[in-house]
């Protein structure tokens, strides 16, 4: 059914291609850019066209960013002792909004896949090591997401980082807040049991 | 916290203003355009550039298209006596996806809303009574949504045709397939009865 002329049959295919975007969505987002405003549409077209030429990883700590070093790099009232090491800047984002770190970031750009063919050279792994080699970082907090893929990362950063001397901790895993016990799967809840604190 | 860079805010902002996208999904799909394939992040912004350059409405039937009369309208295989009104580009995407329908469409660009003062006067009705008086359609189906605006909509187009001597027809109400009798409506299973057919 030729029913899409050529220019929204591209459109809605390259809408396709996002995450979460499904082909009704991808119409409906489609539809609206055309009706719509046109300045919103251009809007959307110069922002990505801008967030791709100017967004890069920061060269230190891996985040994306306009500028480089990144502001949080360049944010002087961090404390220089804490260093958090997260998978994804998405990850740096979600920290950061949860209000209770102050330290530096190191974004590992991923996770330890053995099915996925990723190993330690396609981290950021010799980068973090050498930044703890600078000698101010007393702990690093290892914040990888709670599954098998960021475990195995996590046991070879503490595997790497060990023999210097520092502090390697672990983000807690348990019970989300406001979340049922009795739906919590058996693996969290045995983990919650173990990583029980004195009231 | 300013943890996001101009470029990065501005782009999660554009894609915020889409239909469906909340704030975690523009973010995800942010990341996703600046650490994906560059190529792909311009071929987005270009395809809605292009769209939006090329896609005007036809000037006959009022669908979207790159072309004008669009490819619907020059279709000479449809019937010319069948016309199946519709509220938005988008129904007509569904009609055709049915395969129920071999006639010719006409968008009326929204329905009669007392509420957000769509009148008459602001949908193609008039376009419509034109194409109505060219003498070839038989059978108009009303396939406005089935809402309240849809219905009236469908009264206000019935009253300005019928005087011209044609059948105005509209599209059923019912149960849809699949779906569970103790699970549907009352007003829904009320049209389904009234609408019942000898088998």
């Amino acid at each position: 059914m030729p029913v899409f002329t050529p220019s929204l049959s591209k459109l809605i295919e390259s809408l396709r291609h996002l995450p979460g975007i499904g082909p009704k969505s991808a119409e409906r987002i489609a539809f609206f850019l055309l009706k719509g405003n046109p300045t919103e549409a251009e809007a959307l077209a110069t922002a990505i066209l801008e967030a791709r030429m100017n967004v890069k990883a920061c060269s230190r700590c891996f985040y994306l960013s306009d500028t480089d070093p990144c502001p949080l790099c360049r944010d002087s009232r961090r404390d220089p002792s804490l260093l958090c090491v997260v998978e994804d800047s998405r990850d740096v984002i979600a920290m950061e909004r949860s209000g209770s770190f102050r330290g530096f970031y190191h974004v590992l750009d991923g996770s330890l896949s053995p099915i996925q063919n990723i190993n330690e050279e396609n981290l950021h792994v010799e980068e973090l090591i050498g930044r703890v080699k600078e000698g101010q970082i007393q702990e690093v907090i290892v914040a990888t997401n709670p599954t098998m893929n960021g475990d195995i990362t996590c046991t070879l950063i503490a595997k790497r980082l060990k023999p210097l001397g520092i502090k390697v901790t672990r983000i807690a895993h348990g019970l989300p807040v406001g979340s049922d016990l009795e739906l919590a799967d058996e693996v969290t809840l045995g983990l919650a049991l173990q990583g029980r604190r004195e009231v």
